[in-house]
Order: C-alpha cells, then sequence, then structure tokens
C-alpha cells in the first residue's frame, strides 16, 4: 500500500490530502484500470460494477456523468450513450488502500444491459442457484443509440 | 460471456439454473479470484470489496461466514478471524456476465482495517479530495486474536 493511503488511516474525517496526490497513489491494476461499484444514491441498491481508468475516472469528476473504460471493446464508454440510461454522479469515494471506488450514481431506468434494474440477479446459495429479478424493459428497447 | 450468462438474460424470476453449471461459468480472473463486494443487509452500506476464489466462495456459501481470499497473504481469509469482527452471509449474487459477486452481510463493528465501518472514507471531487469518514474505535484493539 502506498504510504499516503497509510498516512490517511488514522486521518479524522474533514482531513483534506491533495487531491492530485490521491490520484496518483491509487493502485491501477496491470491493465491500468480500478474497478467502479455504482450505488444507487437514495435506495442504496447496489446496480453493477465496472472499471474505469485514470481518464474515465477525470471525465466523470468533471462532467458528472459516470464514465467507464470498457474492457471488451477498449473504449471509453459513457454509460447510456447508446442505451439512453444514464448515470449521473453524485459522489465519488476510494477505498482505504487505494484500489477500489464506490460511485453514489442517481440511475435512470435499468442499469443492466438485460433490462433489469442491477447486474446481481444470479441468486447462489449452497445447494442451488436462481434468477431473483426479471427485466424491467425489454432489452431490445434499449440500444437505440438514444442520446 | 459464458453461454450459460447469456442463456440466463431473458430469464423470469425463480428461473432455476444448475447451481453447479453457474459456479463453472464464473469468470475467474487470471488469479483464479472474483471481486466480492460486501454491503451490510438492512442498512443498505458498501462495506468494502475483496476477492474469493473457488474455495473461499464455496466455504462462505456452506458455513454463512463470510471468506476471501487473502492477495496479500496468498491464504484464505475467514472475515474477523483476527479482529473479531465477522461477517454473516444473509446472501449472495453474481452479476448477468459472471465476474463479480454481491454479498449481503451482516458486518458486526467496522468492516475496515483502520477501525472504521466502511472502507470507502476518501472522497474525490472535481478539485479536492477529503476523508469523509472518522474511525470508530482505535485500530491497534482491533487484531487481538479474538476468536
Amino acid at each position: 500500500m502506498s504510504q499516503l493511503f497509510q498516512h490517511l488511516e488514522p486521518s479524522d474525517s474533514h482531513f483534506e490530502p491533495d487531491k492530485d496526490e490521491v490520484l496518483n497513489a491509487i493502485r491501477w491494476n496491470a491493465d491500468g484500470l480500478i474497478p467502479a461499484i455504482a450505488q444507487q444514491y437514495d435506495s442504496g441498491e447496489v446496480l453493477m460494477m465496472a472499471w474505469m481508468n485514470r481518464e474515465a475516472l477525470e471525465k466523470t469528476l468533471q462532467s458528472h456523468r459516470v464514465c467507464y473504460w470498457s474492457r471488451s471493446r477498449s473504449t471509453l464508454w459513457r454509460k447510456g450513450e447508446s442505451s439512453g440510461q444514464v448515470q449521473k454522479l453524485k459522489a465519488m469515494n476510494l477505498d482505504c488502500d487505494g484500489d477500489t471506488l464506490l460511485l453514489q450514481v442517481d440511475q435512470e431506468g435499468p442499469a443492466c444491459h438485460t433490462g433489469r434494474r442491477s447486474c446481481f440477479y444470479v441468486r447462489l446459495e449452497q445447494n442451488k442457484a436462481w434468477v431473483d429479478q426479471a427485466p424491467l424493459i425489454d432489452p431490445k428497447t434499449l440500444y437505440t443509440n438514444k442520446p
């Protein structure tokens, strides 16, 4: 862990480290990415997890529209650009060892490409698995290049 | 994405795929791990993100006590084994493309090694960063090999 994060551990609330120093100390993975969890800010529902590179993170902080890095398409992915289901950023927090982000967002409609509100719909138990959410809308209606 | 997850996409709630088939289709990373987000089941607070290998995942489902894989120590890490701050599993869900877990847990005390309830305490904004949670307890009191 970087010295910066160790230095922050005993800090009281409201301590302000240098923001660029924090970004420089983020533990990006071998592909230069960090996982970002998106949580609906008012209901608390965890909607999805995706990945950001530094450009996506900075664009998200600047624009307050959440921008990820698409690992499958190797491109910036402004959430909602093809589905219309945008995510507005309410708050962004980094964790204690600087390798995971938690985003408080306001998600319009379904966050999941399957038309479900959340991506986490496959329930696992010791002896069985089941789908615990139905799609809200038909995903065929999602990808129509809405602005 | 595996055919299994594509097959589940249009499923209604309550559809039951074969549990072992689901575990076999999980997209473990190059180190055989999957990220697991822990959320307090009643308050909705996102507490931490850590990693599981298949053994940790199965132990968690069997015992209802959350077990991760410690990347720094290369060993199974039964959450709370050295701090006493155990996590009981309430529910486990896998996401749409089988590469992230969401755990609903009941966390005793602080989840974070710094003595904070949540690991996500470094707030980032466009022009500043700050610590937005104070420790609940002195972390020196956490690691005393409680049972």
